[in-house]
């Protein structure tokens, strides 16, 4: 038989195509789900792909849709690569209301043995003569392993599942300690279901605890934007209104309700065979979904009830999967380093690195840790969402007709998702834009936008320089609607890289570590994977020497959650994590001020 | 000061009256609660109290109403007893909706050493420099004493109750590990409720878990009766409609809930306040309260699904006391001897006796076990409600207008609940009935009613008996309603006395144990409490060596749930005797078939 075999992963759809197939076709004969809006034009960017073995050099439509990590990890755009020999292909996860969600992240080898377990029984019925009640048959073949406090579940299920099952049952155990019972032998069917919950995104995948597959994943934008788009604004609302604490920690608990409804339909699995949940979360989404006051976390000294991570009966939080199913929340460090944190600290193994490495999260509020086995430091800063296209003037959510891509090299280029006419600025597309202003000297090193004064030599983009009404530089003015980058919006990337480059430079200077002994620098979430590098450093978000040593993890949030829900010892390594991270308080750090006002600066020998 | 001083017990009202005043007069002039339906005449016999000093002969009108164990227990007519000196009464439980309930019960000497405790803390308030969480600084204060796995209430109650009580806050603890918080200092005020869910009645009782006071008792009937009076009927039930499961639950924990209303509001103690309620049942009881299948109790091999002792959150069996609070159901011996009777032995404190006991409760299913701390038996035998007043052609529950005593001394005189007009018979009227037409030979000793054939002499009594229709002996044909006991109901009470008799007998065989060595028998419940001993006699329902042993001990399924409720070595020990009672099925014991017919005989040599 002629041709090459390309499979897809993670559903493992093999198909055989004649050579020189495009990867977007082959997916599609396979019926792999990718998404392409541009139908294979090359101009979206959105058909990603990761060829797992030697991907070719990459076509130059792909360079303006690729950054330089991602081609090095083999990232293609499935319409411009070719199967040229057989080859296996990850697929990308899958996005929700149009909205580009980081399903997935970097996870670690490790070893499957999850808290929850099975074990098949197989009791001798009972007569008069050998008459002891249900339980204590039960017991009689666990040798008496039962413990005192059986959740109400069990004692429910256990009559109706001898009966049922002739007195062969299955006992779902946690810690070895049984909680639930089964009729039959269902030892093969044994779920979980991580869950990373974001101020912005919600995020759950359906694992498989014996073989630690991921069978499915579902995402959405989290239901309690209504009450404010950042962690703090939905403090306040909190504040105002103690009476809302309900209503939010219902529609989060409503919402991944939802994702696991959508999970289980999906995989084929049913609620009742889903045991439990690891959520890792930031310190706020965590008290919300678990229905605690943080109010404190809102107001110094930023105190959270509680950091320890918690478990707690599934039905105590409104979820349905299996009666005596159990939820896991990974624990925190602090208001502010959150249990999202210590899952990518987990993820990445930071806490067993030889070497130093940084952990960065960046958001409205910025996480960053560094340290090696030997000790880890975290401390918090308030970034602002400039560099996720908020709080811009024409900023957007990355989602179509987001700009996310610019270019400028005498004339303008823009790249938007979907490939659709412009309708504003997406994160990577503000970072692209300040980053080519500065390239170009359109922006100064203090983060003052160009006046022309007649004298320069006039440059095709100089006609994009407006200073009717405010200072700002027009990317695009189709149909007469103007997106434009104003000086306000500079200043507000600016407060964002100042205060995470000050974060991280306060760090090292606490711990005396010079920059060029950092090894890995992770980047967490989202961020990074539209952006390229040379952005990022034109900008200063990171010290140019780190550039290299960027590694993007992902959905950490997610992964760190999965290794829990499979790994007794992870599990135990977050809490270990979580305890360890000593927390530097920024406002307390001598010199902060400065260091931060010189961080402002888009000249990189100022830092 | 003249006059003589009077205390009323349990509430502890004192008051100083002229020598001679009744006890009833007291009793009023003290604002203590007793009821006397008649108003003083005598003749209702409802004013009972226990003088806990000598007390006097008995008057002529307290004979007819009270049991010579009784008598000689002290308790006497408050109408009928004269303050001669200062004396010390105890004043009987509450009755509800017009049926009498027996809500007393003996109750041992004890050390008070509750599973809940509370342990008041004042915490350093934080500041920017000590910032640890809420969760972290109470461990600190607690020397790092923090279960791991935390009730979820505990965590959605500590950020309140630290910032409203300035960083001074009470930790409840069951067995010493902290389940709750509360702001300031409540560690005087902790409290529990003790209940008996009987087939028929439940009666709580509120106490202080400080002094191990009772504070308030309140009861109602079974709200399951439209389900069946009988644990067996209920299970018919369930077996024809699965889904009545849910109903015949929530009927039970409405019906608790709604006592535990009523002991808060009677007691001025909050339900937050309430932080276990301790839960004796039998084991049909049991399952249903806390909504696990019953219907393996009802045939053969008789399997409840659970024995032991089980602590679940009170949220989960919807009742609203303190949000962590906690549920105990006291552990069982099987399907038919429950925690009512392992109550029972923990209040006689039958597992620690020396010498030989012997408990009863009699009921539609009579529960005896035999033994002392060297071992304990029991059995369990269909008696039937006959004695209780139930499946009897006039029979009715112990309410106003119910025959309850029955004296045939050449005419016919009766004595009914409340001095009312007769309107039936209740269980202590048809042993009464029984026994005095065994005593003058209306019944035979098969059982058998005289019929009359015109050669005896002419008694006042005779007129009475008839068989037109079917054979009866008339009691009251009052308004030409006739209230009789028909030959059918005699063969009711002469199966329930056959069964109970039986039973016993059957133990003391098994255990090569002669009646003789019994030293007490402890009757558990109401019965017993209206009936003469002579009755109970001449019926055969005990041997007559047994009579003058006779202790009874009342509700003593509350009182064992109180000292489990009160005391962590008490509790250890209910678990202690449910796993050492052995249970002799009746069915099984050779030669059963012939006792039992032995026992059906009135005449006392037969058996």
């Amino acid at each position: 038989m002629t041709g090459v075999e390309i499979t897809f992963l993670p559903d493992n759809r093999t198909v055989r195509v004649p050579p020189g197939t495009t990867l977007l076709e082959a997916a599609r004969l396979a019926g792999a789900d990718l998404e392409a809006p541009c139908n294979g034009a090359g101009s979206c960017g959105k058909c990603r792909v990761q060829l797992l073995e030697d991907a070719d050099q990459p076509h130059a439509d792909e360079l303006l849709h690729l950054s330089g990590s991602e081609i090095a990890e083999g990232v293609r755009l499935a319409c411009r690569s070719r199967a040229d020999g057989s080859a296996t292909v990850q697929l990308p996860g899958a996005a929700a209301s149009g909205h580009r969600i980081l399903s997935e992240g970097l996870l670690p080898a490790f070893a499957i043995d999850p808290r929850i377990g099975k074990r098949y029984l197989e009791l001798p019925p009972p007569s008069l003569a050998d008459n002891c009640d249900d339980l204590s048959r039960l017991a009689r073949a666990l040798d008496g392993g039962l413990l005192a406090e059986l959740p109400l579940a069990f004692l429910q299920e256990l009559p109706g599942a001898l009966r049922a099952g002739g007195y062969r049952v299955t006992v779902v155990t946690a810690d070895r300690h049984p909680i639930g019972v089964e009729p039959g032998d269902t030892s093969a069917r044994c779920y979980g279901v991580a869950v990373d919950i974001g101020t912005t995104t919600v995020v759950a995948a359906l694992i498989d605890l014996n073989s630690g597959d991921e069978l499915a994943s579902a995402s959405m934008i989290n239901p309690q934007k209504g009450y404010g788009l950042d962690v703090l604004s939905r403090i306040q609302q909190l504040r105002a209104h103690p009476e809302a604490l309900h209503t939010l920690s219902s529609l989060i608990r409503e919402g991944i309700d939802q994702l696991i409804g959508e999970l289980s339909a999906s995989a084929s699995v049913g609620r009742g065979e889903i045991y439990e949940l690891a959520v890792a979360a930031n310190a706020t989404m965590t008290h919300l979904f678990l229905g605690v006051d943080p109010a404190g976390i809102g107001a110094s000294p930023y105190l959270p009830a509680f950091t320890a991570g918690a478990s707690v009966p599934a039905r105590e939080v409104g979820l349905a999967i299996a009666p005596f199913g159990l939820v896991y929340c990974l624990p925190a460090v602090s208001g502010y380093i959150g249990a999202d944190i210590v899952a990518g600290l987990l993820a990445a193994e930071m806490d067993q690195s030889a070497g130093i490495a940084l952990l960065i999260d960046i958001g409205t509020n910025g996480e960053i840790v560094l340290g090696s086995a030997q000790g880890l430091h975290a401390c918090s800063c308030a970034a602002g969402p400039a560099l996720e296209g908020m709080n811009i003037g024409c900023g957007m959510r990355a989602a179509e007709g987001a700009i996310e891509r610019v270019l400028i090299d005498g004339e303008l280029t823009l790249g938007t998702i979907g490939d659709a006419p412009a309708v504003g600025i997406c994160g990577s597309g503000i970072i692209d834009a300040v980053a080519e202003l500065v390239k170009v000297g359109a922006i100064g090193r203090s983060g003052r936008l160009l006046r022309l004064n007649g004298k320069e030599a006039p440059l095709p983009w100089h006609a994009r320089l407006r200073s009717d009404g405010s200072s700002r530089f027009v990317l695009s003015e189709t149909g007469g609607v103007e997106i434009a980058v104003s000086q306000k919006d500079v200043r507000q990337v600016q407060l964002a890289k100042g205060a995470i480059l000050s974060g991280m430079l306060s760090l090292t200077a606490q711990l005396g570590i010079g920059l060029e002994e950092i090894e890995r620098v992770y980047i967490a979430g989202a961020f990074g994977h539209h952006v390229r590098k040379e952005s990022l450093a034109r900008l200063g978000v990171f010290p140019r020497e780190c550039l290299d040593k960027v590694v993007l993890i992902g959905n950490s949030s997610k992964s760190g959650a999965i290794m829990t829900l499979l790994s007794r010892e992870k599990r135990a390594r977050a809490e270990a994590i979580a305890r360890k991270v000593g927390y530097l308080e920024l406002s307390c750090f001598p010199g902060y001020d400065r260091l931060f006002a010189d961080c402002l600066s888009f000249a990189e020998g100022a830092w």
